[in-house]
Parts: C-alpha cells; structure tokens; sequence
C-alpha cells in the first residue's frame, strides 16, 4: 500500500476549493528525489539533468527543478517557449527532437541551446534553417556552439518492451552516419561536441542504463581519435522508469551513478580523453512518482462485473487505455478496509477501453469515496486529449509546507470551443 | 488507389492559404452518403440517424447533417452544447453516455433529449438530478419525455474486435435489469420508450447489424408484454464500420436496410406490436471516408529503415499509434510513379509509435510532397492531443462548389499555453 502525502481530511479540503478531478504533485518528495539524483552523479564533474519537458510541461515544476540547476529536454516548438519563458536559456536547454522544423532549429539557435540532431541530412537542413538573408552561420558562429547527435545503436544493442528495437526506432544515426557527421560539423567550424543515445524507456534494470553510458562513452574515444574532436558531454538519454506495479522497485540511483563512474573511469581515463560532462534527459523518473491524480467516485455499477466510474477518465490518464498500464489506487480513509472486491474502475469516456484498473480488488467503494491514481506525475496531464468532449483537469502543487497551489487551472468549454466559430 | 475529391494543383492552392497539416472534408460526398443512408432505411417511418457527436465534433458538420434531418448522439456537457448551438434539441438529441454526471443528466433533460440511460442506477441518480428544490419530476413531467435504456446483451451475443466482449464491456444494462428498470420508470409515470444496444465498432459484416436489430426488436417484444409497455423506437447504435484497407469492402447499407425491414417485419408486424422508429447513431460511416489528412514530407531519413517524417504527427491522428490501424496514403501527383519504396511514414513525436505507416510500399518521396492520409474524416482530428506541445490543426471543408472553409482554426501557442499562468 503506497504511502500518500496526504490524509483524507487534507483532500477533502483540497477537493472543496479545486473539484476533482485534479493532479496533484508532491513539491517536497520531488525536491528529495531531485537532490537524490543530482548526488548520486556528483563524482561528475558538470553533470547535468535536463528535465524532459514533454513528461510534465508545466513551468511551475520547472521553476522548481531549476533550484537543483536542471536543463530542459525540449522537442517542439511550445517546449522551447516554456523554457524560455522560465528563464531556462542557451546551454540549459538542449534540443533533442527528430522530424524537427525549420522553424524550431531557429529558435533554439536564437536561443543559444545545445542542438541534438537527430539525422544527418538534418546538419543542412539546420544550416539553411538558421541562414539569414540566404547567408549560413560562418565558422565563427558555429565555433562557440555546443552540438549533438544522437546515436541509434540498431541491431549492436537490444532494445526494450517501451521503445521498441532500436533498429525499428525512427531516432538516431547508425553508426557510420555518426562518424561522417561528426566529420562535417567539424568541417563547417563547429569546436564543441556532444553524443547522445536514447534506446530504453521506463527501464528499470540500473546495468541497462550502465551499458548504454558505456557504450556511448566508448564512442566518444573512437569518434575522437578517428575525426579529430574532442567532446564535452554525453547525453545519455531519459529512460529510468519508476516502480508502477507493486512488486516493483526503483531504480537504484546510485548503484547507476557508481557503476557509470566505473565506466568512465574505465574509458575516459583509460585512454587519456578529456574530462566528459554527464548529461541525462529524465522526466518519468523525475516527476512520475509524486504526482497524483486525485478522482471521485461516480457510480457504482454492477453488471456482469462490478464497475466503479470515476469523475476521471482517460484524458485525465491515458497510460492504462494507450499501454495497458498498471497504476496504483488507494482510497484515503479506507486504507485498512481490507482489499475484498474487485472492480473495474472505468472513465465516462465511450470507449470501452477508457478504464484505469480492470479487475482490481480494492477496499468496497461507494459513490462519493475519493480515489488516488497513483504515478501520474509524468506522461499524465500531459498526454490528455479532449475527446468525447472531456475537459482537461487542473494540476495543483502541494508546497513543502503542506499548502496548496493551482499551477494549472481546469480547462473550460470556452477552451474546448477557442477554435471554432459557430455557424450562423 | 483512391481516388482524391482534389488534385494536386487544387491541394497546393489550398495548402497557400492554410499551411499544411490539415483535415478537409468532402462535403459532397458527405451529402451523398448521407443520402443513401436515410434511401436504405425509407422503408421505416420515422427512421432518424443521430451523429455521433463525438466522430468529428465540428458544428458546421453537424449543421451539414441536419439538411437530412440528422439528430445528435451526444455524450457530454461539451457535446450537448454543440448540439444546442447548432439548433439541434428537443428529441433531435440522444443523450447516450455512461457513468453520467449530474449536470450533463440536467442539461439533458432541460434540452429536451431524449435520455439513454447506461445503467439502472441511473434512473434514481437522475431523478435527483434534475429535482427542482428537492423536488423530483412528477408523472406528468415524465409523461411526455422519452426515456431510453442500454442493453448489454453479456455472453448472449459475442462482440467484435474493438469493442470487446459485450460481457467485459462496461455498457448497459443485464436483461434481466432492463426489465426492472423500464417497470421503475413505468411506475413513475412515464410513457415513452425506446432500446438501446451497441455491441459493435467499425463492423463491416451487415449480418451483424441486422442480428443486432433482430436481438432489440424481439427484446422489445418481450419487455413490451412483460412490463405492459409500449416501444416508440429501437436504436441500434453505431458501429457500422468503414474499409481502411483496400482489401476491405464497405458495408452495404442497402442489404443492411432490407436485413433490418425483414427482421422487423418478422418481429414487429408478426408479432402485433406498435410501429418502431429505427434509430441510429453512426459516426464513422457518416464522415469518416470522407475527411483526409492533408500533411507535407518534411524529412527523409535513411537509417536501418527509410522513414518519410510528414508535419502531421500522431496529435492530428490517433488511431494507426493507438490501435495500430492501417490508412491508406496517396501522395498526388505521384499516382502513376509506381509504389516502389518502402517507408516508415512518422510524425515528430517524441514517442516511437507515432508512425502513420510501417513500413508502407509508396511512391518515391521527396521533401515537400503533399501526402494525403485517407478516412481521417471520423475519430481522427477529434483525438488529438498536444503531448510533445504540439498543436492541433485546422479544419476545412471542401464545398460541393469546389471553394473550400474554414470550419475550425489551426491552434496557437496561446491556445497550448491558455490554462497557464507563468510563474513570475
């Protein structure tokens, strides 16, 4: 039974100021972790996390990893803006996208981010997107500027059940392009280099994580020896998944740190490279575990199964309906009921599948009992649509001190309605 | 090869003015369609087809619909609005949803809606709901409204691929519950009623429709003579299914009219009972072969595979990421190239899935050709998201004039950030 960081009591008040359903996310536990994560790779030296936007797009949250001197992983265009906009700029940002626009190139040149290619036709691509009056950046400009690129192992790595085999993975360059890559930057004046992968997502297993620093550091020495550059950082990637089902457990941080270190004493010091910054991309791992989606329940229904329907649905939390995830539910007051009925705890959505527990045995629900989602504080309120017509929630921050603040207000019909004009 | 309502030169036009991606629909053949419909159906006096709403949520479209006196199957507080708005009330709306609030029981009710209940709780549930200082509706009100049940016909009937086992699906009544929630109603004094059931989605075997409507208008029969009840209609729901893959045939709704006419003459004349109005709540086939995905190649990538990176991303189109369904992709101009390549067709997602084709046979693509995705005209703009901060496009029409509309703005950046406010 998960430990909630707050009382029945403390929600039913929360809940008479916001209606549920809301997401709430725990400041204090994410400050712990945050901490937690930055010392377990305090042996490196310029280690940086840059949060991945996409997990959580708030700024709020944002501000608040900024305390820890975290980055943003941004992707898109809306991304780059909400760094911005937090005071997150040049190489606090780093660009990780693929398809990516011309338009998006620019901003985060305009901005001074670390720029993380996805593609090697992208380096053109890039250099016509940033040209002004037809005139592409000369080597100067190019000089001072951190550049990435992001390397798709294919079939030299297995891949993991999220993401896929990387050889099947749109992402990345396969190895030769990488080498002809690095070649061309350096070609073109670029100084400053860095080399990403990303090939897991919502891993568990720390060594996967330790092979793949250690694959990319190893890189790092033949693309340096065999191009000629030397390279600041290695990016490696998000992918440390948090403990959904209970028979789970978390990542051992700093079993990843210290094998890591092991890893790169091994390569960076063993073959008289310079010294490597450490970059990371999380976001689940980050926010994913003290962020609540806090729910009411409807009805009651009892068919040829017994259903409780929440005031939630699948906008709310499309992770069960999209991969048939597992989330923890605890009922605040009734955590020592005893687990004796089985349900299945469904949305209003029409879709069958709009349902965040399917034969769950919980404590006896009745209309009107709260009810907690565990583990939604990454991929939660951000994957939300609007289908069937559905609002999307508020998020609320519950500060260190036990107040409560709204950092994102529950959407309205006029903002399901903003883009239509009515007929007639 | 389908064959598109535009050309190339027509599509690059329209793209000028409204930058790709873009949904557009056929207008013309929406009224064609929706046509032959109401012909297979003549036979019924009083047959109405209420659009689910919920398909493809633009009120110009529902506006287009009502010149063949289409009602609306609404499912939210959103949906009932837009009925509203667009003039359709009164018992022009069928209020079928599921683990209902009370305000949207209210809005209902006070629009006039015919009211499908999901469950025999409901019945209570909405009485409260609509009470008026405590007080609930009395015979009289009740009289002249029309009441509705779903049924949920369990292991008596087997389900389709989407929907699911009728028995593992969240919907409806037991048999044995409707009984006793028609007799519920009946003692509260009202007089009108009709039978639900949809126990299918996107069905392209008419037998199954025509068993479905066989199953209700023998239940209403039973029911009838059991409770001593009179039926004013049956609604079989949606579920007619549409041809994504070339190899698919469209369901002939002609042979599903005349399956219907026989069952109901078998059931209904034979059995001595009051007429039936038929009535429906398709939403795929009504729009869905008829609205296309217009999106632009913006990157060719040459890795383990050859990937076509579109604008579009899986936020303008759900369903291929979702449920791993297949659409057709014409890319004009190029019809008679020959399909020579094989692409893994993407949006910009951070999320490996948001893959429109896998490793589709296409004509060779190029950076800047138009591709246009087919039976993106239901469930497609309406499950968008804006995970990654991307935004959701416009929507036009394609009148039967050749000029084509604006129905729904492209979304901005305010849009994305409108629920916001910045910290600072």
């Amino acid at each position: 039974m998960r430990n909630l960081p707050f009382t029945k009591e403390k929600l039913e008040e929360i809940a008479a100021r916001w209606p549920t359903p809301f997401h709430i996310y725990d400041a204090k536990a994410i400050r712990e972790n945050a901490k937690r994560l930055k010392k377990s790779f305090s042996w490196n030296k310029g280690f940086r996390e840059f949060f991945a936007v996409k997990a959580t797009p708030n700024p709020h949250l944002m501000k608040l990893l900024q305390e820890f001197d975290f980055g943003s992983d941004c992707s898109s265009m809306a991304e780059l803006v909400l760094a911005e906009r937090v005071g997150n700029v040049g190489e606090k940002i780093m660009f990780t996208s693929n398809d990516t626009p011309a338009e998006e190139f620019r901003k985060a040149w305009e901005l001074g981010a670390i720029i993380n290619f996805d593609d090697l036709t992208h380096w053109e691509y890039f250099l016509d997107a940033v040209a002004v009056d037809g005139n592409r950046p000369q080597a100067a400009d190019l000089a001072s500027r951190l550049f990435c690129c992001r390397y798709n192992p294919g079939p030299l790595k297995g891949g993991n059940a999220i993401i896929g085999k990387p050889e099947e993975a749109k992402y990345g360059f396969t190895r030769e392009q990488l080498f002809e890559g690095y070649r061309r930057m350096k070609e073109a004046g670029v100084t400053r280099f860095g080399l990403h992968t990303m090939v897991a997502s919502n891993e568990l297993d720390p060594e996967y994580i330790i092979d793949t620093a250690k694959m990319l550091v190893d890189l790092v020495g033949d693309i340096s020896q065999q191009v000629g550059i030397t390279f600041e950082f290695v990016n490696i990637g998000g992918g440390i998944g948090i403990p959904y089902r209970p028979d789970q457990k978390a990542m051992d941080l700093e079993r990843v740190g210290k094998g890591i270190e092991a890893a790169y004493k091994a390569s960076v010091t063993g073959r008289g490279l310079k010294p490597l910054k450490l970059f990371m991309e999380c976001g689940r791992c980050i926010t994913g575990p003290y962020g609540y989606l806090v729910a009411r329940v409807r009805h009651i229904k009892n068919t040829y199964r017994m259903y409780a329907g929440l005031d939630a649905c699948m906008s709310n939390l499309m992770r069960p309906a999209l991969y048939g995830a597992y989330h923890e539910i605890v009922v605040p007051g009734k955590e020592s009921c005893g687990d004796t009925t089985t349900y299945d705890v469904t949305g209003s959505l029409c879709e069958n599948n709009d349902k965040f527990a399917i034969q769950r045995v919980l404590p006896v629900l009745e209309r009107g009992d709260l009810v907690v989602i565990c583990d939604a504080g990454a991929h939660g309120h951000a994957m939300g649509f609007q289908y069937n017509g559905k609002l999307r929630s508020a998020e609320l921050l519950l500060e260190s001190d036990g107040s409560v603040r709204e950092i994102r207000r529950a959407e309205t019909l006029d903002d399901y309605f903003a883009t239509l004009d009515f007929p007639g």
